[in-house]
């Protein structure tokens, strides 16, 4: 029998991924990060035996996450990432030719480190407009004195270190820490795995009370559990559904086109929801 | 450790399911149909070692095979079904009042007779407009004398008895059994596994040569490879996407809001097909 990584949901059933060796192990202040090369996904990255990222499959997440917020603010020039040390939500943003200046605010400097070494395709940390801080997220998002136009939640699931990135407090803090146009997108886990976590709800009732637009999105990512992954949008002014997020859209056609997965139509399609789900969320 | 079942469609790469017991097990004259009881999915079908549903997420495949062909008609009165043994597809379909007969035409009565002694809560086998042969359903197709409106390829996967479901020869014999404005639907796999067997391609090309219309869908189908499957839709006069179908998803809002997964905007939002997808298809 090789070598495989398991990630259960549901006591027994899960993902099992076959793997080559393992290239990357460290217990950090903060939690066990592992990089394996695998039979056909490219290189995996786990967090405390949760799968973060797959080179195969990484585009789903950056590109929904980072273009969904990006195309729904009319001109964003500072954004701010909490969490996201891989680097590829950063890399998806800065493709976007407003964009001026981008701090990403990693609590773990290994998960950097081990993106560095093992996923050279996906960060792109030499870029001049990139600011990375190893800091608490929470933390610094408290802090802010100059605003930002967008903020990114791409934290990892809700036990350790990103526990407090589901919590109504902390997009209280955003919400402060958001220009007057301000959009925010978030990662709020699997609808499938929602009776045994309810992130999706709890993320989304907070949005809810504090934004004027909240709307949750899905997306296919095949090494997330159960395939199906749900994400929040939340804006101050605009509407991710609007006429003006699509033309925004259709008007960056030339670079658009070198995606894998984001388009005019999936931007869209994206926020129809399947019946159970909007059950998940209905108030 | 407990027992489970492991289902690789990338090497060591692909599903864990964890299984209570056995519940039925038949070498039928074509292929291995075993039933598990799961551990958080409720009763598992699957034939010669591949998933073919559980309890729990058959909703999804169902709803979105049947209701996108029905709804893409205009009035659907005589539909047929080949392979579709589990008797989800035809439960769907049958919620449709326009519906006077329903052919499903499986291949393997073990299919039918597991599916009526554990999965009772999926067939609506009792129903007097559904007549079930056990027939090989090219030969079937072949021999079509009245039309029909609809026709549903509901096919295990393209090893084994389903393989001619994925040749155009078959496709040749359907347009020529569907009336003027008939319908069609087929299931073809998943877009992450399609390097592996070209279904999607294969299927598409055929109808895309044969009907006016025909376009590739998506859904997520947690314990189906990668979660992301596809599924074919071809029309010799209505466009799947047009104002009508939306304006007759939308007049049967009643019955409608009973199911789980299909709704107007999934409908619609379905065929938002992501760049990597749209470019297995290209031609």
């Amino acid at each position: 029998m090789p070598l495989q990584y398991n990630e259960f949901y549901n006591e027994q059933t899960g993902l099992t991924i076959g793997l080559k060796k393992l290239l990357f192990s460290e217990q950090s202040e903060y939690q066990l990060v592992e990089v394996y090369e695998t039979d056909t996904w490219g290189n995996l990255m786990t967090i405390d035996d949760m799968v973060m990222l797959s080179e195969r499959d990484e585009f789903v997440y950056h590109e929904m996450l980072a273009h969904t917020a990006m195309f729904t603010h009319p001109n964003p020039k500072r954004v701010l990432i909490i969490g996201g040390g891989d680097g590829g939500t950063a890399r998806e943003v800065l493709k976007h030719a407003s964009v001026q200046h981008v701090d990403m605010v990693e609590i773990d400097k290994t998960v950097v480190d081990a993106s560095k070494l093992h996923f050279p395709g996906v960060g792109d940390f030499d870029n001049p407009k990139l600011n990375v801080l190893y800091e608490d997220g929470i933390a610094f998002v408290k802090s802010v004195q100059t605003p930002y136009d967008v903020i990114i939640i791409d934290g990892s699931d809700p036990v350790g270190p990103a526990e407090g990135l589901f919590e109504k407090d902390f997009y209280q803090f955003c919400i402060d820490a958001l220009s007057d146009d301000g959009v925010l997108t978030a990662q709020t886990e699997s609808p499938w795995v929602e009776s045994y976590y309810p992130s999706m709800k709890k993320v989304f009732y907070a949005l809810d009370d504090l934004f004027p637009i909240s709307k949750m999105y899905i997306s296919y990512i095949p090494l997330y559990p159960a395939g199906m992954w749900s994400m929040a949008c939340a804006s101050k002014q605009e509407d991710p559904l609007g006429d003006d997020v699509q033309k925004r859209i259709s008007s960056s056609s030339d670079w658009l086109a070198g995606l894998k997965y984001y388009n005019t139509e999936v931007h869209k399609a994206a926020f129809a929801l399947p019946n159970f789900v909007k059950e998940i969320i209905s108030r």
